[in-house]
């Protein structure tokens, strides 16, 4: 048997024409402020990228720089003023900050209806209640791939690696949430291929490349990667992709799997804050 | 083999007792105000028992009764003030509400530091996000009282039955803290015992008589239960205490197991809420 193989790239392009299709109905579009500090290269390429879609989906781009030099005074100031303002209806503070600033402070200071990325303290008990908010754009994406490929979810038995905030624990939710059996799995589990093997559904969210090979994946399975790392031989996820896809009834490849998901849930977030 | 039985009144008055120490330390005794809507028997039973066991530890006793017939704008202003009431260190706003009333956006006024049941959005999100907060009583009293005979939870298998606001899902994310592998089971779980013989802790918080017994209990494992009704055979948990005593390492009774937990760790969260 070969593994469907989950391709983020086309669930992502619908998921980004929908939010498009969103923006054109409302009467006024929403206006996204990404927030960069600093001139971390990969920051900066993946900010770029964000108001790259953001912008051909018919999103206002309301984009600050600050140096990486800026006080948590000013930037404290500067995301108070966003919030405030009836014209941005989602703020993007781009993580990592220098080290010499207090990213959660900052992050509480975005109003929950505009945190576009569901890293604030409300929106996370919001999910962890079960109630409308907004959620992290990662496991969001992981959900919708799962939903465009009919992925049952309802009585599986799903198993998370990772205890992340922003992708394991509300993965973890969103699952149980959708009324999977829900495990979670970290680096203290005991035997990691024994658990990830009662899977019906396994997302992998270690930041280990090639953690999960054949023997932690059930015949049949699901497997979706959220790692993505650069080696000397190009992209690679946290698992081994080749040898699960063997084994697996379905999988993402990395790259154009779940990475493609988390910008366009961006896009459907932003969307959906304009609305709240 | 017989289980160890966990005894939860004996735990508990050591709880009790290091809160009531806490509080003759302090400055100024914390205040607790209970908030008591309309006359739900067992609600009054409830409010009566925290109330006196508090004024045993010294807490302030501020309690505050309104009929049934209060409207959501009067009892948000009495929330409100004794919020802004710098004498007023906690409140608790006892459930459930008559059915007129709008529970969780009365629950949202509580500030967050003196929310000593854990219900506010912020703190489940500060439970969900790892940081440090006023988590729901119950769970945390299972906790305790885990520790208290000294239960191992890293790298444990952890299985918790019920994905309740108020204890499955804050149990999970306490058990996952502490670095159990975590399982979430509810009502679409497709093999409940199966899933429950993996456990080494077994927290069972179904709501339903009885729900577990010896076929779903891996010898030697450690069964906690949250359960408590009343039956014609006097008080009952979620779990066949008889069958499943003789297959555990370790059970709780009902009653006197995780009841009398719950108690004391209002106490320990209400001195917690004062020192914030």
């Amino acid at each position: 048997m070969t593994a469907t193989v989950l391709d983020g790239r086309r669930v992502a392009e619908k998921v980004v024409a929908a939010a498009a299709g969103d923006v054109a109905a409302l009467a006024r579009a929403p206006g996204l402020a990404t927030v960069l500090v600093g001139d971390d290269p990969a920051s900066e390429i993946y900010v770029r990228n964000k108001r790259r879609r953001c912008v051909a989906a018919g999103i206002r781009d309301l984009h600050r720089r600050f140096g990486a030099d800026v006080t948590q005074d000013e930037l404290a100031g500067a995301i108070r003023a966003l919030g405030g303002d009836p014209g941005v209806t989602g703020i993007l503070l781009q993580l990592p900050l220098p080290p010499h600033l207090d990213a959660d402070a900052l992050v509480s200071l975005i109003p929950p209806d505009k945190d576009v990325d569901g890293l604030t303290e409300i929106n996370a008990g919001r999910l962890a209640l079960g109630r409308p908010g907004l959620s992290p754009c990662t496991p969001l994406g992981v959900l919708e791939l799962l939903d465009a490929h009919g992925i049952a979810l309802a009585g599986a038995e799903a198993v998370v690696v990772g205890r992340s905030n922003l992708v394991g624990k509300p993965m973890a939710q969103l699952l149980l949430r959708r009324h999977a059996t829900v495990t979670v799995c970290h680096s203290r589990t005991r035997d990691l291929a024994a658990v990830c093997r009662r899977a019906d559904v396994l997302v992998v969210a270690a930041g280990i490349p090639g953690l999960i090979s054949a023997d932690a994946v059930k015949p049949g399975a699901t497997v979706v990667d959220v790692g993505i790392h650069r080696t000397p031989d190009g992209l690679r996820g946290d698992v081994d992709f080749d040898a699960v896809r063997v084994v697996a009834g379905a999988i993402t490849p990395v790259p154009g799997g779940v990475g493609p998901m988390t910008i366009a849930m961006l896009l459907a977030n932003t969307v959906a804050a304009a609305g709240r």
